[in-house]
Parts: structure tokens; C-alpha cells; sequence
């Protein structure tokens, strides 16, 4: 079964890629390693809110902000690989959630990005990983994903 | 000289690794990379203390926290590799401490880790570091550390 | 053309090496990645002005803050290397930028080290990138960074 086919079956449809940014590229690669740019909850190229875990943002809100941040990160893959199926396993993912004093669910946050990681790629969609509570994010956002990727 | 030797000269019992979550694994290999996850100082599965360098945690407290952490990542390495022999070198250290507004002495919380990696794996031990001050951690813990090990 | 005559074109002389530290190294090569641990916008050993961006910080001082960490991280690559003509591809760029509440402008400070790196290696300067703002740095630093190049 093909991601595409599993991204499918799941109601999944993967966002257009942020836009190429000056100074920066989406993803760079070195050996069989593809590591993705930090990735925002971006839709359409902007945020729909803006602010903190533990004041503007409850949990819930953070959990689909990070399954956001995930699904542009696999956009961004595919754009460079041309097909996800060339993923051969999710090695890192870094979760960094902008955290308001005393918030501390940074874990379960972090699970909407895992989640769908597992959900589409299965047992190659294991990976090690990072939850980290930030001061503060690019534009304001809540959640920020990077990831590292094993492809063929 | 073999690892376990090592740790049992220094008077170090590994703890048990951390149990398996759900959503994500405790390390991930690829090549000769090993990729630890963000290791919390639990000890018997809890924290034994909550809160942030600056604050609630001193130096000493903190420096402490790093090294526990770190027995914990040694412990989900052995777990992964069976012999903490197979580590050929400890390439990346990130050290992720909770500080209080004003806090900045991560360097030192960040030598517990990185004075026991040395202990234990002499030169192979030395490495690559990142300290940094986050704004909160997961569970309230003072410390997070990750490591990128190369092996066997 | 070599990077040496580059940067002489750019007007650029690399700073000293920071000092080696007792216990971590400045940098760890795993193959063919070389990972250089994390730099501060010191100056012949120390910090010219400590404080975050969004308050001690303007957004024009955390831009040159983050070029000349990135400097640093330069002279410890050439050290590392013998020559900057060993790096085949720059990877990874972390720029973490110490934060006030309220600043939201990680991406425009994390500029001052991409644009430095694209305009002394070209192309192969081009790199993943991530942008974060952390609660404190250490010695009260405006912006840590942290490189993963690619070397012959």
C-alpha cells in the first residue's frame, strides 16, 4: 500500500508546501538523512491563531496545531522526494511548544505530531523523540516540528 | 576495559530504562547514528522534585538532575544495543534547562551530563554540546537531555 | 575559489576559536557530518552586551548578534577541517534567540546567520533551518546557534 493510498484512507489530503523562503530551504538533505525545516501550524501560508499552551491555547487546540505543523512537514517531504513512499523510516521529531509559565503537557501536545506519524507511515513511523517547552515561536505560533527523516 | 566495568569502578548502577510510550520510542538508529530521546531525571518512573533553575533548583540541585537524566539515555541505550560497548563515540549533547527569568548558568547544569559521558566513555565520551534555557519541560522537570550516539 | 579567498572578498576575517572547554569539545564528526556545538556572539572571549531580543535587544543587534555566533562557529569548522573547502554542504542551522514575552521576530534574527553562511559557500550554504526563542541563554546571551555541516 502505497502513503498516498494510506493518506487516503485516512481523510487525509496533504497542504501545498509553505512557500520557498529567501534564506532558507524547506529541507536539506546529506546521505540517506532528510532534515525538514522547522515547521509551523500554517494554513494557507498563515496562522489562524496566535499565542501560548496554558493561556490562548487549550490542549486540544495545541494537539491539532502540532498534527498541523506535522502534515506541512510531510508536504514539505514530499515535495522533496517526489513521493513519500521513498520515506523509509521518521527518525527524530522535535516538538517545541510555546509555553506559558506553568504549562507542562509539552508530552502530550507533542502526541498529535506522533500520532500521525504513526498513522501514516505504521511501525516506520516510530521515532525518537523531543518536547520542549519555548519562551516564544516564529510569528506567535503555538507549536513548531522539526524532523528528520530516513529515505531512500 | 568493557563499559559495565567502567560504571561499576565509578560505583554506577544504571537505572532501568524509562517504560515504552505509547506514541513514540525511546531511541531511533539509523546507520551508525543512534538518536536517544529527550530523557527526563525520573527516578523510578517520577520526578522527585518539580520546578526550575533560578527558582526552585540550585546549581547543584540542577547539575544533579543532568547527570540522572543522562544515566537514564545510558540506560535506553544499553536496552537498544545490549552492551553500551557497541557506543563507538557520543557524537551530540543537548541540555534543555527549566530557568527562572535571569538564569543563566545552563552551561553548568549542562557538565553534570557531560562529566559523566566522559567518565564513563573516556575520550569516546567527549562530544558536541548544546545548552540551552527553556521556558518550561515536560512534567516540571529542570532538565531534558537528548543524545545522538555513534555505534556499532 | 576557495573559501579563504571568499571570504576575503566579503571582508571577512574569521575570529580565534572560542577556547576548548573542559568538558565537551567544540565540535564531533561522525562520518561525514560535523557536528559543532553551540556558539555565542562572543567576541575575544566574551559577550559584548548581554540580554533578549524584544528588550535589552534591538531586532538590527540580534541580526549581527547571530552573524558573528555564526563566525565562531566558521573559525571552529576551519579549525576542526584545516579549511573551509571541506565542507561540501551546510546541513543544519539551529539559531535559538533569547526572548522577551512578546517577540515574535526569531525568523528575521535567525537571518543574520543564513545569509552570512549562503553568501561565503554559495548554494551549498543552503540549508534546513530552525528558529526558536528560548527563555534564557547561557552567560546571558542574545542567540545561541548550532550547525551540522557536511564534510569531505
Amino acid at each position: 500500500m502505497t502513503i498516498d493510498s494510506k493518506l487516503k484512507d485516512l481523510g487525509i489530503t496533504l497542504p501545498e508546501p509553505p512557500r520557498p523562503v529567501a534564506t532558507y530551504d524547506p529541507a536539506a538533505r546529506s546521505g540517506n538523512l532528510l532534515f525538514i525545516s522547522g515547521q509551523l501550524p500554517l494554513v494557507e501560508g498563515r496562522l489562524q491563531k496566535v499565542g501560548k499552551l496554558g493561556s490562548q491555547f487549550t490542549l486540544e487546540e495545541g494537539v491539532e496545531a502540532a498534527r498541523r505543523a506535522t502534515l506541512n512537514a510531510l508536504s514539505v517531504a514530499k515535495q522533496q522526494l517526489g513521493s513519500l513512499d521513498k520515506v523509509s523510516r521518521v527518525v527524530r521529531l522535535g516538538v517545541h511548544v510555546a509555553s506559558a509559565s506553568g504549562f507542562t503537557d509539552q508530552s502530550r501536545v507533542a502526541n498529535g505530531a506522533s500520532e500521525l506519524l504513526i498513522s501514516v507511515f505504521g511501525d516506520s513511523g516510530r521515532h525518537a523523540r523531543l518536547a520542549l517547552g519555548a519562551a516564544e515561536l516564529p510569528l506567535g505560533a503555538p507549536v513548531e516540528i522539526e524532523l528528520i527523516l530516513e529515505v531512500e
